[in-house]
């Protein structure tokens, strides 16, 4: 995602120097104008560091580490976390950096790589006005759109991670509504065209119709460690607020029997056949 | 529903009997033509029956009783079954108007009375393949488009119920997804815009994330007994197939929850409040 | 089961007329005194008539139709019916009953052959206060205690109905903890014994742990389909009294699962083995 | 809990050194003959140390804490943890204690104050084969029957919260069955009456079942926040180990609800009343 992101902001006239653990991965940026920073302390004397990163541990690693983000980053300079991290440590990441004198905004994405690739991501911001209006322009040269949630940052995280949960929701509606039609017999492309042409006309319902309808769960576009992660992180922000979520804890345990099964490495649809597999089909 | 279907009927040119057991309501069809029935049978000489009923009762008192449907269609013309009804009663009509030498034609709609009225209505259309061919222009007349699932009548009941199961999937992670982000201080209806401007661009996410938001669950467009209705219908169908529903089970508990609550006149959609009335909101 | 309780009517003295449809069954109660009735009007002359059937719809044949104990029974005497039925059809044999001017009592038992045998059943019985004290003797002589829950004969049959449920729902806890503990390693017989000395010290546990443990579904005691028979009816009588159950909900879907995936002749306990499944186990 | 164990290991002749943050609570102790430790490191020169505290952050700050037990405890002997942890966290003493040249053990018990205090809990053991055998005669004098799980010492507590994960499934099978047959009249006492002394005939039932019947909440045995903390332990553990355990979420959202509504004083049993709410009772 964020070889795509950084191409963008180059595109737009941005001064950017990247950071990677692998270098090879900036190579292209680098042919486009980017600067190389050796070490992760290089790329954070500018207005704004951006972090893209896998998950929690990756962030905190690259935050709190010795040499990392919080120890490089300049007074009053910003880090925008784009990666879709626990509603803990964006708040945790709110405190230590205003400690330090620094600002904080969250700014989790929605789309794919292509998306991102195409500067047509929505982002979702949250943080202290000034911070978020003064990183305006990184984050309009990225996403198709941006939406705002206040100043708390930690609540961009937890509307991304409702996101991710109510995408799961579709794939086990869509699953159990398909293994029931296709016991009795029904095409199930036919069926998806009904329904994406009349009530279901999203985007979810198609791609992910799709993916099950075809049973095309490999390679994974977002594999079920990783759905799993944000499920889990949406349960565990629940949870704090004591907001039962019995539709989450159904996706949970879907994706862990799909990975005590065997399913690592599928995309996180593959949720979407179990139904099938319980009524004795495939 | 029915009136405004059978004023298209009307509209396009065709000839209509309507029966009705309150003859009130036939007032405003006979002012644009349609002749009126004072029994059942009176209804029945055409070329084709159409019956728009709420629910099994009523299809089997007007189709099985005396001087009802199948007694009084001629041999080789149609009954078009527009009612939502179970899997088992449509199994049960094709037998019998099989045997009685009449074609039975299953067609359940999407909509609601204003798509009826404009002729917008989604029609799922099942049965022998001439039969549902000559009452064609009929459905055409009332609908936007027609979708046919094959020749087994019951089929297309099945996948009426499944989309109202989905609908109703919909509604409760949308029930979940916002008692979350509401704990968290978010303003319900820019999530929404979020969502529906995003991956649920659907009309579905759009019509029932507003009745959620703003509790608007009276007047009823569809009320809480026929959703229970309808999902007992699906894990009806379900269970004699042997598939397991998880997320149509939470369905039925959350509804049979509002209703001994006292929830009965309310809309359907009034169970996205459950999740926020378990957090001890609202 | 049948054969025991009348075996036991016998050793008290009691005059007992039989029939079964395969009379061969009927052989060793025969040799033990009881009279063979060649029809089921040919059982129905005495104080009280006896069904031990296995579900609705062989309730249904034997008591309306023709020839049934309904036309047979003569005025005040009493039919006792020990299955274990709906209670909407308990509801009507009442109504039926009264109608008829005979007497009603629902009795149904907990127990496995080996208790009616021995005469160690536990009988649940509800009715009009007369008829079941008229007909108190006979449940003596077939169980070792008898438990009255009032005048609304359908009453015994929820009781029933709720015990076989919580059976239930005690296979699918002991599944659940089973299939954890033995992921990491724990001796399922070792860890069965801490539990049935000490707080779980019940019939229930120890003998659907030990299925469980042993894996040992056949011959099966209690086969799935009639475990799948009970939940439904559970579920349908709390769906008519607005009741959810998501615990039955749960039960339900592990039963049709086990059945679609070829489980049919397994004791129901089977369910049990389904969280190690999902683990990847087994 | 912890007085009464101490008080049993000083009824059986054992050299005991008490330490508590409140002194208070030891005075009695003290009286039978008890030395009172004025920091956590006095109380650690013996052969072993006793830890019996309420939760994991309790154990971790008096255990990894400065002059805490790690610090304080001489080579060799042995920490035997009593308290019930996560099972994460047994790993990480086990590993700490191994580390530092000691011994840990785990312990964990059932059984309510009055058990404690009468010696009569049960304790699961686990650990090094030789570290539990040299406290063998201290677990002795506190319990009625010591239950051993091999040299793994986080298998114990894992044991221990699925046997709490069996008493929750038990409170909720129990509350769905009363609900119903409430709902038809029956009178709670004597349905436990039957339950209690047939299939169910065991202190789960008894126990939670009148607390149930009788809405018994007040005061607390073990208060809600203690039994989501439990269930959440569980629920953890078996992620970890990729088990999915539906009862097991079922549960936590009992709890997470019965706390969001107000009931955080109560008894964890109050979530067997959560079936009677949702129909619409009490």
């Amino acid at each position: 995602m964020g070889v795509g992101m950084a191409a963008n902001l180059l595109a737009r006239g941005h001064d950017v120097t990247v950071y990677n653990r692998s270098p090879i991965k900036a190579q292209g940026l680098i042919e486009q104008g980017a600067r190389w920073a050796a070490r992760i302390a290089d790329a954070c004397p500018g207005e704004a560091v951006l972090t893209m990163l896998a998950d929690d541990a990756a962030v905190e690693g690259v935050v709190f580490g010795e040499g990392g983000v919080l120890e490089s980053l300049r007074d009053r300079t910003i880090h925008v976390c784009l990666s879709t991290i626990s509603v803990a440590l964006s708040q945790r990441l709110a405190v230590a950096h205003a400690a330090a004198g620094q600002h904080y905004v969250a700014a989790p994405v929605f789309g794919r790589p292509e998306a991102a690739a195409a500067a047509k991501l929505f982002i979702i911001a949250a943080g202290p006005s000034d911070a978020v209006e003064a990183c305006s322009s990184l984050l309009q040269a990225m996403g198709q759109r941006i939406f705002r949630f206040g100043d708390q940052a930690y609540v961009a995280n937890l509307v991304k991670l409702t996101g991710n949960f109510l995408i799961g929701a579709a794939i086990e509606a869509l699953g159990e509504a398909m293994a029931l039609v296709d016991k009795a017999g029904v095409d199930s492309s036919h069926y998806l065209e009904l329904l994406t042409s009349t009530l279901f006309d999203a985007p979810v319902y198609k791609t992910y119709g799709h993916l099950i309808a075809d049973q095309k769960f490999e390679p994974a576009g977002f594999a079920a460690p990783l759905g799993l992660k944000d499920i889990r992180l949406a349960l565990d922000a629940a949870d704090s607020l004591h907001v039962p979520m019995p539709l989450g804890n159904l996706l949970r345990d879907r994706l862990l029997a799909l990975i005590a099964q065997g399913g690592e490495a599928l995309d996180w649809s593959a949720i979407g056949r179990f139904s099938a597999r319980n009524t004795g089909q495939a």
